[in-house]
């Protein structure tokens, strides 16, 4: 920490000043900011996130100016601190699971308890039986105990079958042996576990009576209660820095023969009879696939906040920040443009900014399809008619959403220019530890091969004539029924045109895919590039899909007056069109555009940016995301982006209180005051 | 630090082994390795490699295996050991300049020093007079001063007309003063100035008589060169940490009227004469014009070997991790695949491996354009026919070669799986040091006006009847003679019919931009997708050309064989119809391909990936980067992969030094071992 000479203190940027720029851009577009708001996400949930804000930042140890600065070990110190507190102010407010979310969110960076909170204590309640949540549940849930979730392995992610761990069945005194066969089969990525658990659930394959039964869970302690050492035969530790979420202990887990008794097996589904040695099946799988369905859909809802966070630092500096004159500008003319309003800044940005609106309505869509199966699981007795769907859904979706948000926050963050590579712009932190999105939860690649596999299924359904009808079977069923008429879509004049197209090039490119499988016989291998395309053709369609009939909500929403939905209409097209362009191959080859079409597209695309760049920072505005869970010096709410990285720089960054020597024939490094100099490396 | 238990140390990775994987991948190709690395990059080069990597591995200090782990000042700390190593290593053995780039290449990280050795000295050595050059270069050549370039500003990056920091001219005492009058004007980002030189060229406003003359260079003392302290009335720091390069003393700069004397401001090509107060201006400015081109030039020849690193990481792992068996396999095959053996593992990987080649002899054809120029300039009297044409390429190419490396690094770090994301596989680093590149020396998206320009000047003087003669205005006058004809050129059979078909799409590209340019008159600002489009269009093509040219060459090096030169020219068409598929409605718009051609190259594309996979640890082998410069667990050449990661993890990592108190009620955080524990930030 240093401080700035008077001189220093007594300067100003040059003018116009950016909260004074951000001021004009408000006023320039009548968007309705709070009813727009309460639209999107509800009066209740906007109260809830004011009302943990406020409390939040009242504790000092949420305080985010020190983090740009710390090393991982102060990360994880500050971390953990801030999860205990957390923790405390859950029991002190009486604050609901969704309010610690939303803390969480705020907080902004991943905090060691969090799979303890997450997976740990899902998996109790879930797989558990009554016995097991009495002894394992009912503590993890008033933090007595700490869990992780431990299923990777060094040698294993996506394939679960493929995992080493083994837990064999003792016959004879009625216990399980863990062991870590190889050093391929320690645990590892496991978050919560490299230093704070004390419990894990534990993935490991059984084996009874010499038989491999698959991985199972068993709920194994691993550290002392009291002294936090590992147990004896269990090695542990934190697996070392990542590209990002460095505030999180992800840990690895070697066990060496380690015995556990026969409750440490989570029995609900499946289990070992203790008298009679035999291995008892899963009653109910699908249950187990619904949990993954639920934790892929709420990747779709949260994409598009996740995204909006990058999109709001863009679009306030892109507002503020000035490059060059107009190059068509007369001489007279000396002022420097804003940067958004060159096109190929908004080229990159507005297409984002709508990105995050369909993926919004899509995420809720899906959360709602989500309750929708969850209650007529429960009036059906386990089964879901929609669980096929959904789950086809939740792969290709969450694929898509994570990599749009993923690639967005980086786009975001290159549109900043220079400013965007510090550590203050914000953006930086926000892609790292977003990024692994994309991998978690099934790899964005690997789950399209699912989507495919569902939709050949419905394909096969529609050519036999033994399809239940739902979205998916109807559009391909109209793609057969029209496609010897090809229908050429009227995508620039129509927006119920332009979802067709989309429904229309995902159809054809299902039916090309099943003529490969089937009629050719095509290796599947050889097909996944096929298949990746398809699972993009078919999520981008039901993006495009769910925008579309939210549109017609806002519109009945009363609320929002006129300009509102007519902006949104054209943050549709301007999403629609510019998927379309950027997938134009797709949609030439299926026949649902023409060339030409695709070519004016590109026009339409232009000026529809012109009309939502007034707007546009209101629209992000609309998102209300706070300056505390931005923490960012371009992104302020008010503007004040030199005055603010210029603080960061000067006043608060610790390696300008250090005085170096810089001549190379010096052995000293830093000269210290006072003491000896640093010199120890040479 | 810690240890690993015995039983711990007696795991072996499960069956098979890394490197008996990698042995088997090496013996399944017959690709010469030795000579092609030589045909790459020169037997000289190579041997010079060597030697300095050899006294590098020798010296304690060059040891990376801290560098995950150290916060940002440690980091600087060691980087700035290195540097002065480095720069003793450098006048105990004699190096050349290219000796230090190869080293500072093989450490792998920023240092302190390198802006200092690059720009300071070049501007002074360029831009001083010979009193000058003595004053100043002479001294920095020593390293008795360090200094560094000072031109962007917090307010201003890439607009250097827009610079607000002020040299004012004083005619009583013949001064000049040094003047920020704005927090906008503080320099920013300038590398080397943070904590290291105690001297600046500082690109300031020269005012002469009250009125502006423009951006100039000015050398100015900026630290005590006994305590190293700002001198009065100049503030400096270092701007905080980034998304990479933080290793570097990335840093900010403020005057408050400094008085500096008239030798301050250097004065080869424009200066101040002290007797008539008159300001002289610049004799021959496209001296200035030409070091951009060369620095441009120099990160186009840098993008192949850039982008390589990543490729080899992903390309040894990917052929050594196993996930989920072949989906046709019968079901007695229990083996797990290699990941490489994926079709859509080989689609993010392959193409890439390609480019890597295809970049590097772009630059090497770049270069060779560079030199011979700078031939032409001196013997010409600095007059050289190529500089607008060059001007142009190293723009244009600059950006889609720095385009194509970032992304690729980063598609290949996520091709890793969870692993990647890990700091030991190394990419993750390699990309955020890298990724500025796109940025600076003019920003990628800015740069495509420039090369949009020329090839509208071009097409214009085509139209005109006035052109000369070079690829350019060829390619555009053939597709104006050919352009009623309207020719659909046979990609998928003749090699050369590609490289044209990406010249037509370029022309095409060229005279649509004209035409709206020209005869719509419409505003520059709305072409600016257009020209990005255009700018974008051209390089590849000059990519595409240049690996096609290289063809040749490899043929008939006949060191190489047949073998080498047949999977050459495939990587060649792997590359370029990649390239045509991702850009495949720019190509139907122009008429060069038909939607067929675009669906038959998809499946060509899938046979050259089968027919390149074999060859594909050879190849990466071929670039013959060391472990030493990957510092990669998982890109080690002996495979040893998961041994790697687990002694970084477990026996280097210092977070698994502490022992934390994880129970929320608790306020110790960290328990420490006699002392007091760690509770301050509850």
């Amino acid at each position: 920490m240093s401080r700035n000479p008077d001189w220093v203190k007594a300067l100003q940027p040059s003018s116009p000043q950016g909260h004074e720029l951000l001021q004009q851009e408000r006023s320039s577009s009548k968007l309705a900011i709070e009813p727009l708001s309460e639209f999107l996400f509800g009066r209740e949930a906007i109260e809830r996130k004011f009302n943990v804000l406020q409390v939040l930042q009242s504790e000092p140890v949420f305080n985010k100016s020190q983090n740009a600065f710390d090393g991982r070990v102060q990360r994880f110190e500050t971390a953990l601190a801030r999860a205990k507190k957390l923790r405390r102010l859950v029991v002190k407010h009486g604050w609901k699971e969704e309010d610690r979310r939303i803390a969480a969110e705020l907080i902004g960076e991943p905090l060691p308890y969090a799979l303890h909170e997450g997976m740990f204590l899902k998996t109790l309640l879930e797989q558990g039986t009554d016995e097991q949540r009495k002894l394992f549940y009912e503590r993890a849930e008033k933090y007595e105990i700490i869990g992780c979730y431990a299923q990777t392995e060094l040698g294993h992610g996506s394939n679960v079958r493929g995992l080493e761990t083994t837990a064999t069945w003792n016959a004879d005194d009625k216990t399980f042996t863990l062991h870590s066969p190889y050093l391929t089969a320690s645990k590892w990525w496991i978050g919560t576990l490299g230093r704070t658990a004390n419990y894990a659930a534990v993935m490991a394959q059984l084996i009874v009576d010499g038989k491999s039964c698959g991985p199972h869970p068993f709920v194994v302690q691993i550290r002392d209660l009291k002294t936090h050492l590992p147990l004896d035969n269990i090695h542990i530790g934190d697996i070392g820095p990542k590209f990002g979420y460095n505030t999180m202990d992800n840990g690895f887990l070697l066990f060496n023969k380690v015995k556990i008794p026969h409750v440490s097996m989570l029995a609900r589904f499946s289990r070992v009879d203790p008298k009679t040695n035999q291995y008892i099946r899963p009653s109910s799988p699908s249950l187990v696939y619904g949990t993954l369905t639920w934790i892929r859909s709420t990747i779709v809802m949260h994409a598009g906040a996740a995204l909006a966070k990058g999109v709001t630092i863009a679009v306030r500096y892109c507002a503020i920040r000035r490059q060059f004159r107009d190059m068509d500008a007369p001489d007279s003319v000396v002022e420097e443009m804003p940067v958004l309003n060159y096109t190929l800044v908004q080229y990159r940005l507005l297409p984002l900014l709508a990105a995050t609106f369909g993926l919004h309505f899509t995420g809720k869509a899906m959360m709602e399809l989500y309750q929708e199966n969850q209650k007529s699981m429960q009036a059906n007795a386990g089964k879901g008619d929609l669980l096929p769907d959904l789950h086809a859904m939740s792969c290709g979706l969450k694929a898509l959403a994570s990599y749009t948000a993923a690639e967005g926050l980086e786009v975001c963050r290159r549109a900043c220019g220079g400013h965007g590579y510090s550590s203050f712009s914000g953006v930086g932190g926000f892609y790292a530890d977003y990024v692994p999105t994309t991998t978690w939860e099934g790899d964005n690649y690997m789950l399209t091969q699912q989507v495919a596999r569902y939709l050949l299924k419905s394909a096969r359904a529609v050519l036999n004539g033994e399809s239940t009808s739902n979205d998916t079977t109807n559009f391909l069923t109209t793609f057969r029924s029209r496609s010897d008429s090809a229908p050429v879509f009227d995508v620039l004049n129509f927006d119920a045109d332009l979802v067709q197209a989309f429904a229309w090039r995902a159809a054809s490119m299902t039916f090309d895919a099943l003529k490969k499988r089937d009629d050719q016989k095509m290796a599947w291998n050889d097909l996944l590039v096929d298949f990746y395309r398809l699972s993009k053709a078919h999520s981008q369609y039901l993006v495009v899909k769910n925008f579309f009939e939210s549109l017609s909500a806002l519109q009945t929403a009363g609320s929002l007056g006129t300009e509102t939905p007519a902006v949104f209409r054209k943050l549709f097209q301007l999403y629609t069109l510019h998927t379309l362009d950027s997938e134009s191959s797709d949609f030439l080859l299926s026949g649902a555009v023409t060339v030409r079409q695709i070519e004016q597209s590109r026009t339409t695309i232009m000026r529809l940016m012109k009309e939502i760049r007034p707007h546009a920072v209101r629209l992000v505005d609309a998102w209300g995301i706070s300056d505390f869970q931005l923490d960012s010096s371009l992104g302020r709410y008010d503007g004040k982006v030199y005055e603010d990285m210029f603080h960061r720089a000067s006043e608060l960054n610790p390696l300008n209180g250090i005085t170096i020597d810089s001549n190379p024939n010096s052995d000293v490094l830093f000269r210290s005051v006072g003491g000896e100099n640093v010199k120890s490396k040479l």
